[in-house]
């Protein structure tokens, strides 16, 4: 069966809500997004039937438990959701902001606008909650959006949708501002992706074979959020109590997220005095190193580490585990050189005291994010400061690194004259 | 035979450079222009021999006299270039400007700054000049860059990056910052568009066919330069002096370019007072009207029009020729969902002395730019004064309408912390 007829509607629904969305005012986008977190209340009881029908066919299907936890959603998760709609609603509206303004010699006054995108599809995977996060966020700035979830949440995915619907219409807000995919069908994705005669973005968010597959398959802009492969460079003037501090923190405190460090450099000339020591503080965390040559002869008779040789891939995986890759670099070039060749561009930060070696860490790592004496788990839109974000993108067009409401708006120029002409 | 090898080695040679040209200062940079331009009036001779070859290959393969005359090179030609070249020398450097800056509660500085996007290919087609164009942008906002020419212009494409490659050298540039494909087989295009590896950024330039192949095999992001279908509005308030004046510049002064305007709309109320006026005036510069059928009506007994009943494309038909389609609107509203259903987004305009029309149009028409009372040949990375253009975005991601030295930039998060770590 063809989806395409299908997706079209779905389209062309979105970019004709998408023009009155354009231009509604913040009151009555936030009475939107205040009437959804009242009805997530409210309606609680039809989102946990749903969900007990995906947590059923989950079990049923035998997916592994944390798949299971992850598609679960009780009164306190429900909760949870409601207030983070709360907290969009009382941000900033990005929508209108003059952003710069010229008047040229001839008379013309130029501004340039910041604007919505328009229809924005969000592509993801299990976890129901991504559903109000995405919908909230685009609704805020102003873009329709098409969402396509995973299979696994789909009952509860379509049964928060008919929530957002429902709090769209009370406010008179267009109902197809924001629209679910009908159906989990793996056929429906391609002319999604296709549909660059009403969709201006896409954003995939999951793991890197979705993302690779969207990237692969579309003809409609993409906003890649990709992985992370994170690195601390402990530079030769680093500070013994801060390096172990940061890299125990980058590594441990939440080592399933794309800002975790997965590698850990360290100058040759400190390796002999330090090394050994954030390697005791990692093995008690219970981190398993994979060393270069260098670092497993400086470690060898360490005991208590879970010390294995690195391969050649090491220095490019994404663990999202307690592993970390290890590697005595002869120079902060060479760091440099390495965190650019085997990292995925996210989050690096460099340990020093020595500031021309931090600003030139800083200047020449090619990186969405480059941190000086801190932990790269900073890398997050709450952290930044912008409220709430829709992910953190890898990519170098449009947004990179964590992107907020504003990072989901495109702008326009808007020309005054009084009857100018090209001579 | 495979390009897969030759197009990979330009990649990787391309992002060595970029990490280099990166951090280059602005003062080499500019070396490296000016050296370029003086080197285009030493060497003005290699480049004749070269552009000899493309011409005689061009007329012997029997290629349309336009054609012809935009591949050709002479003295006044090369002498506007090396000016357009000390022009990009002289306008400021986009890298390393603090877009923001903010201190966090727990102490984190966070400066948002601007960096190059990294390394970017151009494909286009036969104006040799686009090679130094693109190639000066690149440089001057810190890209490497990856030039693929029409085939028509190979020679003189081939020669002129020879003179570009020794002034990169002469300055202590890296000779990879700009590379020509070597080869004009259309076999080499496909892995181009596919090195996400490498590239960051796809540009092309050049007519629909070559941006919608592009567009469709690329997994690298593409920033697309499409057709422009702009409209020119006629209000019932309009004066009608401004209206002709703007109407006759926006189809005539130049009609064969993206910001031309190829529709024109007018309000009912005053389309029997107005309508005759423009179309005459038109008429005198020898366009085609292509009328609905109202208008039909209403001109249909005027002299010396050229005037032919409109099909269902019209309106969505980028003529870049002395054809307007014309079409009588029943009230604003109908107006702007007609340019936001027909129109290529790229620039509209209303003529009105009713400010509050003005503003509903500017609002409401979703438009890259939207004019109130002059004409849209001002959507220009000169007229906008950005100094110079790539080319002209209608993609709504990364950058919208002109772009010019900024719009070739992206940013990264450079964090400065003292030890700062996620609880």
């Amino acid at each position: 069966m063809s989806f395409v007829p299908l997706i079209e509607t779905l389209g062309r629904q979105a970019r004709e809500a998408s023009l009155t969305l354009a231009t509604a005012d913040s009151a009555r986008k936030n009475a939107a997004l205040l009437r959804l977190a009242a009805l997530l209340g409210e309606r609680a009881e039809i989102i946990f039937a749903a969900n007990k029908k995906d947590l059923e066919a989950a079990a049923a299907a035998g997916l592994p438990k944390p798949m299971i936890d992850r598609l679960m959603l009780d009164g306190k998760r429900l909760a949870a959701l409601a207030e983070s709609v709360r907290q969009v609603a009382a941000l900033p509206d990005p929508v209108g902001e003059e952003l710069e303004r010229t008047t040229r010699p001839n008379g013309l006054d130029i501004r340039k606008i910041r604007v919505p995108i328009g229809v924005i599809a969000i592509i993801y995977e299990s976890r129901p909650n991504v559903t109000v996060d995405c919908a909230v966020l685009c609704l805020k700035s102003g873009n329709a959006c098409i969402l396509r979830g995973g299979k696994e949440a789909f009952e509860t995915n379509t049964a928060l949708a008919s929530l957002i619907v429902q709090a769209l219409q009370e406010t008179g807000l267009p109902a197809h501002a924001v629209q679910f995919v009908p159906t989990a069908d793996r056929a429906a994705l391609e002319p999604l992706l296709k549909l660059d005669q009403y969709i201006h973005c896409i954003i995939p968010r999951g793991g890197e074979a979705l993302i690779r597959y969207v990237a692969d398959h579309a003809t409609v802009p993409v906003i890649k959020h990709f992985k992370g492969v994170c690195t601390i460079y402990v530079d030769r003037d680093a500070d013994p109590a801060l390096a172990e501090k940061i890299v125990l923190n980058a590594k441990t405190q939440r080592p399933g997220v794309c800002n975790a460090a997965e590698n850990l450099f360290i100058h040759q000339d400190v390796a002999a005095a330090l090394l050994p020591r954030l390697a005791r503080a990692l093995g008690q965390k219970n981190v398993e190193l994979r060393s270069d040559p260098a670092a497993l002869a400086l470690l060898k008779n360490e005991a208590g580490l879970k010390l294995v040789p690195a391969s050649g891939e090491d220095f490019s995986t994404e663990y999202m585990d307690l592993i970390m890759a290890v590697k005595i670099v002869p120079s902060l070039d060479a760091a440099i050189a390495d965190i650019n060749r085997y990292g995925s561009a996210h989050s690096d930060a460099i340990v020093t005291r020595d500031e021309t070696a931090a600003k030139k860490f800083l200047a020449g790592v090619d990186s969405a994010t480059v941190y000086w004496n801190a932990s790269t788990r900073f890398t997050d839109g709450f952290e930044f400061g912008l409220g709430a974000e829709i992910g953190i993108s890898t990519d170098r067009l449009h947004a990179r690194g964590p992107m907020g409401l504003r990072e989901l708006c495109s702008y326009k120029y808007v020309i005054y004259g009084n009857g100018q002409v090209r001579e």
